[in-house]
């Protein structure tokens, strides 16, 4: 009951390292749109890592197979099995290190939890989890893209102490964000950004960073009071993200410290519908999609798993010194953009089938 | 479905301004625990506005009754109905106010999606949607103190530009916090912070804040990854609260700047579990709990609703100047202490419940 | 949890016997419906025991009251709590009958699963639960008629070894059924049913029976496979009700006795849609309505309650003889009817506001 | 989200007739049981048509492999991924067929919801969605025979108009079943019960039949008022098998035919707890579980496709006279009867982790 998101467009995810594969049942998606699998491989190419100097070397192939639900390239209403198998099956040999819970990782708390320590670790804290949420958020990007025009785009907006200028949000593109192989499309910062991660890298070490994300076209009305607010199941779905540690919709922290006469948005006329002039509300009011572009930035934690030597204890808290072989992703924010991408999809995928209910 | 929460520890809370009353009924409580109102009574006290200079002048009373699910002060298992009575029932005469959209207010969203205006404007948007969080979290508050030992502090931690230094989250506890009608128990900010709401009140204008919590005592084990991770129900509670803008867990934000080898949290032998030497991770790994305090901070935006003359448009988009009647609550952080110490009740009970199936 | 009925258009009830009231909380009810209390008090009325011969002597008056979501006569899309009080609120003293649990009630499963003996024995097993749902399928019984001119209507088909002939599914009504205290709309089985339970009741002794119902005007479309399907959706709500020991639709336990050439419902043109020639079907076919009447049927064992003498054991094992006090209802059936219509509509609401998803 | 079944232990299937695969994921799995795909091979062989006179001809090999979820033989308490291949992933050229939708098929009502004609007709409706369902329901039924000695057997009780004699529901074990391709342990009923079917098959016609299922060592507790009862998450769980018209516990139907005082299951102690001298109750007792064996029946219709010419009409509304080609199962009651022991299973284990946590 803890891999499953989604009410009416609703995934399950299954699989964790070193197992056959990783991946998804995607329950919701409406019959007759046309899908085929590059749709998809699109999204979990992004999401791979490597191939750069930002990334780890592992190469990740990462075939998507759509296993049911489709025919002659439509939808059929039933649930799509989607499955991406593993490289590398053989559960491994961690050695002396499984004695170790790495520092700030899930190694220890999934022990404690479950009473069995899996060859990954930490089991289902494992990024390749999120391999079945890229998949299944695809499929909910393609649906809100084509019935309401809905297109949602994230970027790299913080590394380390580096951060970008503002991103004209009313505009930016995919395609914009993916020139550069840190997605931050703002030159300068990406420079700088690209540095900081190429720094912590040779040194061992690893940095966060922050990623921002704008939904556009949104139809007025999206989201459920009391509980399912838009931003409260944004808020949800970005701090199930691994590593994430923050959420702010609009203005977020920097909003709490101002006045109410400097941050309301007063209303205007846009065409049909009433707009708004400023945006500090992130598109949302009331947890209420208002029709205008709905923003918000998730926090992400430098990776715990680091070549520098760290001072800790293992199981029976006998001190030691440990320090991680092998090489080790120094950021993760660039490969978490399409993450965030699809998991703001899943939600305002499964919003607007809610919303239907009410026409 | 929209009025719900928590899985095992379920609420369902019902009411908005101007009807009979609002209320809830919470499922999964366990039987043969000793339960009165006057438990419940302590924190809707709490959350009650007004009595002093900080608030809204309005008394509510808010007296709770429990309906259902208590026999002789013991829990029968079955559920707990309760109901606070409104005192004011009329649906109110807001007069041309009502054609006025609120600039930042759900008055707007709420008719869009309804397709209609209910006279308190925002519907379940309102505050008074509130206490039924805050009667079932002192159930589930109780719950957690007597049969884990677990306390949940809330504090106001900023109001505008003042933010209290740094509180000893391992001792603080919420009678200290009380000590302050700001609910900052740093003596120095709490000054500050007072008069930032003073001086916004005495301007017709409004000021946001931000919330400080700590959960102690969590035993090892608590969350569901992976999308009910600990934080991500943790973002999800506090997101669905009013006026609420962003959420941290941990180091959060800054957490995003820093590298692995000095945000990681190495691990040391304490007592008869691991413990952290720091806690950048805010108690959770992987999801899960890990035995530290877990805390957060929630930011929380000013209220919409000012005396200030507005420039904004009518539903029919003609421009208009708007000037709130009435006195207005200048700032609700002191007030949302015990809102947040409920939802972070409910989710932590939720999970208890279900980790209870593991052992 | 356990407490809770419906997806979309959802309930959550809570109350038993003896305490302040039993209630319901009605969420995902549309918005703009014309609703006020003598929409609900009928069906109420028509639960209601007793005025009769057939019933106990018990004058419930069972007076609803909306307590939130309706605003001027229109619902707002909030919530809608109803409660209802109880008359006897003090927790009754049934003496050295509580150390004897009765055969076949409630009693001892209850206070095994709960540790805890509430004074009126079997705790949410108790008819009054219903209470809330018959109110709560009041409002998706208004709905269904005035959105999709859905009818639901149910009868009486059998008590004890009495049976009553065929009913004309296509026309049959409320009113007919009621022209009857024991709700069979054929005079003569009516007759000999209510022979049938006032011998029960003169010899102190219960008697079983049947139900069965129509619902007509479905739209084709309706039930979710696979889990959700129709009839699965229906036989959940069903055996849900208290006393219940089975459930069929259309050909049901007759038709495993049949082959398929006699048995299939051919298909002819009717109108606009195609509709079959028979309907040993019940309406579905793949889980799903196919637009002809759904009908089913619900079997009630005999009350548990009896006054004669029945030799067993109380809880700590030890012989006794048992007599129940009191005047106990001798067969439930008459006043299940509109617990019966009332789960029926709540299915096909949520199922309604679910299908609407895909237009 | 009609998909998914079961609240804690909970499964999610996916597939359909000619697409890659079917599967299943199931969370909610303890960890460090252990499971291997023998485990799960053994149900899937016994719910395999054919291979006798009985079913049709096809041979499904159906090889279930574990996707995740389990390592080294032990579950890691993480979602149990499952696959099994379709044979035959073409999509089949039904022809002029596809015109006609089959009468009491599912081909009519599925293209109404969905608005696409997969070229299996009835979507989800095909027997092969059940593989999903064994495959998960043999690991319910693995923890449930390990944790709690639970053991569940079903049988075919009834084929057309012969029915078994009384079957020792205290002792009657799985392979006593399996000693006769029909299924019923009662040899002078399992050589009728052939011969119905044997005829049906030979004169192109089908035949439907009734699974009795007893679960024997349950403890007193499981079931959750008032809404998933034990006998109504049996009912829906059986109803949702595909050709499900009817379930009863206990005395069902002819239990609502007689009086209390014949009814009734007096209480008798039974060594540690208290029993009940006779079983009308079918094990339950307010929706709770009272420590007896559940028993209760399910019944089949027969088959839709048969090869007997019949009168209908086509989709567009023309008479058209249909005659199945190839050869059909003309009947599936043997090879239900895994299935009913399956979704038993499922429920039952749903239920045992909610009790665990009232402990």
């Amino acid at each position: 009951m803890s891999s499953q998101f989604g009410r009416l467009f609703n995934i399950s995810t299954f699989g964790e390292s070193h197992c056959y594969g990783v991946g998804v049942s995607v329950d919701g998606v409406p019959a007759r749109m046309s899908l085929c699998e590059a749709d998809i491989q699109r999204q979990l190419d992004r999401r791979r890592p490597g191939g750069n100097q930002l990334g780890t070397e592992r190469n990740e192939a990462d075939q998507v197979m759509i296993l049911s639900g489709v025919e002659k390239g439509l939808t059929l209403g039933t649930p799509i099995g989607m499955l991406v198998k593993n490289k590398d099956q053989r559960p491994a040999d961690y050695g002396s290190m499984s004695e170790i819970p790495r520092p700030s990782h899930a190694d220890y708390t999934y022990r404690m939890k479950y009473g069995i320590h899996a060859s990954s670790g930490g089991g289902r804290s494992s990024a390749r989890e999120t391999i079945g949420r890229v998949a299944a958020g695809a499929i909910a990007d393609k649906f809100l893209r084509e019935h309401y025009g809905i297109d949602i785009v994230a970027w790299v907006s913080g590394v380390g102490q580096q951060a970008s200028a503002a991103i004209n949000m009313e505009t930016i593109q995919r395609d914009q964000v993916d020139e550069y192989a840190i997605r931050c499309p703002d030159p300068g910062a990406a420079e700088k950004m690209t540095r900081e991660i190429v720094a912590a890298r040779e040194s061992k070490d690893s940095v966060g960073g922050v990623i921002t994300c704008v939904c556009r076209n949104l139809p007025v009305g999206l989201g459920e009071p009391a509980f399912d607010r838009l931003e409260a199941l944004l808020a949800h779905a970005m701090l199930s993200i691994p590593a994430t540690k923050g959420f702010e919709i609009g203005s977020g922290f920097a909003g709490a410290q101002r006045h109410g006469s400097e941050h309301n948005d007063p209303f205007v006329r846009k065409g049909e519908r009433l707009g708004t002039v400023t945006n500090n509300s992130g598109g949302v009011q009331g947890g209420i999609s208002n029709g205008e572009p709905v923003w918000f930035r998730v926090a992400f934690k430098p990776p715990a798993t680091i070549g520098l030597a760290q001072q800790t204890v293992d199981y029976t808290g006998n001190p030691v010194t440990l320090e991680a072989k092998g090489r080790h992703d120094p950021c993760v924010v660039p490969r978490a953009v399409p993450i965030v991408e699809s998991m703001a999809a899943l939600v305002l995928a499964d919003l607007a089938l809610i919303q239907k209910m009410r026409n």
